[in-house]
């Protein structure tokens, strides 16, 4: 049986035991499942409003531990539902469990009173703590970097470092990467628990440790932590403030988990979609509203620009209506064609394939390819020109493809640099907004063609 | 100096260095680098035909260890030229310093003659493992999976099996994540080495190791790989065959990697492109106008069906040529809404966000969000219609303004749904494959509703 099968099972068969309320099957499934798949069973359950009382029920039913180990699984707006059914104490308690990072993201969701209650009861070390990470701005390296790391003074040796490590074992993100602080606590080099491990026990870190550290800015952008992480194979980055003092870690999988949020919301501004705050299925309808119609709308007037070139043309379209029937054809063949352009320079911009530097080289490229796809598929629609109006129509159309893909198909692939040369987003050279400009290029440049060779004859 | 501004320069630095061939700086540079930048600057000289020595002179020069280490982040076509530039003897030794997944990449690289010659020169246990290896399937868990991995048979001591993770330190890929092995090579159970650093060091790794280890059969395709390692938060994952026994591991630097690949794929084919076998700035050109004109073309033959709607209503179109200034803001509105829908469904079935079961609900939601842009984008064009046409005008183009973008927005939703349960991959339903299916619909419904209303009125 697959992974997923088993999963599967495993949670229809939880879903079914919560709905009837049957104990005896919760407490023998639910040691058995992750907490992964547990939070994402009661997401599912959290949409039905008289579900919610069940699935709160279900949470505080279990040890603090896992409690706190589900609800950083679950989407923030159950969260928020799940931590206003507790009471202060056993939020606290709730909050310690989590993980640094986690536990600043749901600080942030309560009310600034229940902030407020919540802090007056911490220790001053926890609190402190907690108001810095909650402090961070959203999308940077602070926002998701956590402060549960094992930090080892300069001048230690390797068996007090191993000792350090045991201790701090149980609490950190991860035990896997040293780092080394002078006593300002400025990040002074690192050192991974397998170098340790075979090192000799009175060696001194210092000696052993690797100085020249990759570490990112606590104000750097998620994005490029995702990046930094991927390239350099990073168990985990070290975070430092301005004055290059250890502040926190960001480790692989929530660098992995912001690369795949990251690439959504570059799939989605490819078809204008501005970034939502949640999955598809579950961002609020007004909110799903918003991020698509701006652009939508924008494009209704950008369109008119090829209503412009039709009326300019409409003695040449009354003269020979047939026309008519090739212009879907063309502007569509050049838009896809230009759309595939703009989107293989948007993603290779995004992923570090392609550079600036690359511009050039890379239009020779598109001069052939475009050049060669604008000719098969002139070939491709010439015949029907043929058949729908004779010798010259088939010229003219075959002619207008050529042109308007090799044109579309530049015009795509320039556009992300023109964006990012002007200080834009190159992502803003979505395929509407491509198709859009390509649409009205297409218009004038099929009508001009038609107008010069039929007018001639 | 930020991280990205450091390696610049030092990019730039190694990159006149080699190009002057001073050799003082190389030596003085060269420690200072990561093998990635190494090997992302070795890829930049590799594209000039006459800087090719100068990279395998640099390469050569290298030690053993550092080389396989750089060879690695190198493209397969440079690592092939490189790979013929060395003598059997050191060739062997690069092979025995890679991690065991990069060796049979590039093993498989090599032509049958060279790889019999090698093979025969290496001890029977490597051979074995570097076959089985470079036998999987690309795409799969073996293929990208490891076998350098620390195995602990059952009925060991914790001491005994931390004497053992410091012995295969050197050589594991990662000895964080330790995997228990029962006589017939199967996996039992597993522990992680935080967890075995706290154990009391006479206890048996059979009563503390985890039994209900995620594991993956060695045929999985490779993204469900990177999705199980990114939902659980792995360090790596376990891979078996078909009788249980662990064969490697795919570690999380990896998965990441497959994310990244698996996300540009899926972009790309939300335009129509075939999936690319290198970067875009680097795939050869032969291979970038294959990937792109297979649907291009066949989508001119789909946008037929809007010629052939248009050569329907040739008559209404006659009577009033005014109605094709709308068409392609009508039908290029319809596919841009269209396009976002589907994009939202194919993006919301690759990350897990949206399931099949969720497609009425969707269906409930995309009705309203649809319905709601229709309207405003209506809003919109109804004074343009007025001012080109009159009020009647304007009713028409509102009307199918709304009914286009109704109907599209469905039609992007439903088809990747369609798709799915058909059994094709959802991301078939591109932008470029809806917005023609909503070009000819258009068509229709647009001078359906002007030939009702205008020839009515």
């Amino acid at each position: 049986m697959s992974l997923n099968e088993t999963l599967r099972e495993q949670r229809d068969a939880l879903r079914a035991a919560l709905q009837e309320e049957d104990h005896d099957t919760l407490d023998r499934l639910l040691p058995q499942l992750r907490s992964a798949d547990i939070g994402e069973i009661l997401e599912d359950l959290f949409e039905k409003e008289e579900d919610i009382p069940v699935c709160l029920a279900l949470l505080n039913a279990m040890p603090i531990e896992r409690r706190a180990n589900v609800l950083g699984y679950l989407p923030r707006e159950e969260q928020l539902a799940v931590a206003e059914s507790m009471s202060d104490g056993v939020m606290l308690s709730i909050l310690e469990e989590m993980s640094s990072d986690e536990r600043a993201d749901l600080f942030n969701l309560l009310g600034e009173d229940r902030r407020e209650l919540l802090l007056r009861r911490m220790a001053h070390q926890e609190r402190e703590d907690l108001k810095l990470l909650a402090s961070y701005e959203e999308g940077t390296a602070g926002a998701i970097m956590t402060s549960d790391y094992v930090a080892i003074p300069l001048g230690m040796t390797v068996s007090k470092a191993m000792m350090r490590v045991r201790q701090t074992a149980p609490d950190a993100e991860t035990v896997y990467q040293l780092y080394i602080i002078d006593h300002e606590g400025r990040l002074a080099g690192t050192l991974s628990l397998r170098q340790l491990m075979v090192a000799r026990p009175g060696a001194m870190v210092d000696d052993l440790m690797i100085r020249d550290v990759i570490r990112i800015p606590v104000d750097e952008a998620q994005e490029e932590v995702a990046r930094v992480v991927a390239r350099y194979d990073m168990l985990a980055v070290p975070v430092v403030d301005a004055d290059e003092k250890l502040i926190g870690i960001v480790t692989h999988d929530d660098a992995m988990d912001v690369a795949q949020s990251e690439a959504t919301e570059d799939i989605h501004k490819g078809m204008s979609i501005g970034a939502l705050e949640d999955g598809v299925s579950r961002v609020p309808l007004w909110s799903l509203y918003r991020k698509r119609v701006i652009w939508l709308v924008l494009l209704v007037f950008g369109n008119l620009f090829s209503g412009a070139g039709i009326a300019f043309f409409e003695e040449t379209i009354a003269a020979q209506v047939a026309l008519v029937f090739f212009l879907p054809l063309l502007i569509g063949s050049g838009g896809n064609a230009g759309a595939q352009a703009a989107t293989l320079m948007v993603r290779g911009m995004a992923t570090g394939d392609v550079g600036v530097k690359d511009w050039g080289k890379l239009l020779g490229r598109e001069l052939l390819v475009a050049g060669s796809l604008g000719l098969t598929m002139a070939l491709a629609v010439a015949p029907i020109g043929v058949m729908r109006g004779g010798e010259l129509v088939a010229m003219v159309v075959a002619m207008s493809m050529v042109i308007i893909v090799l044109f579309g198909s530049l015009l795509g692939m320039c556009l992300p640099f023109l964006l990012d040369h002007l200080g834009w987003d190159p992502a803003t050279a979505s395929a509407p907004l491509v198709t859009t400009l390509i649409d009205a290029s297409g218009v004038v440049i099929y009508f001009s063609i038609a107008s010069a060779i039929l007018t001639s004859a």
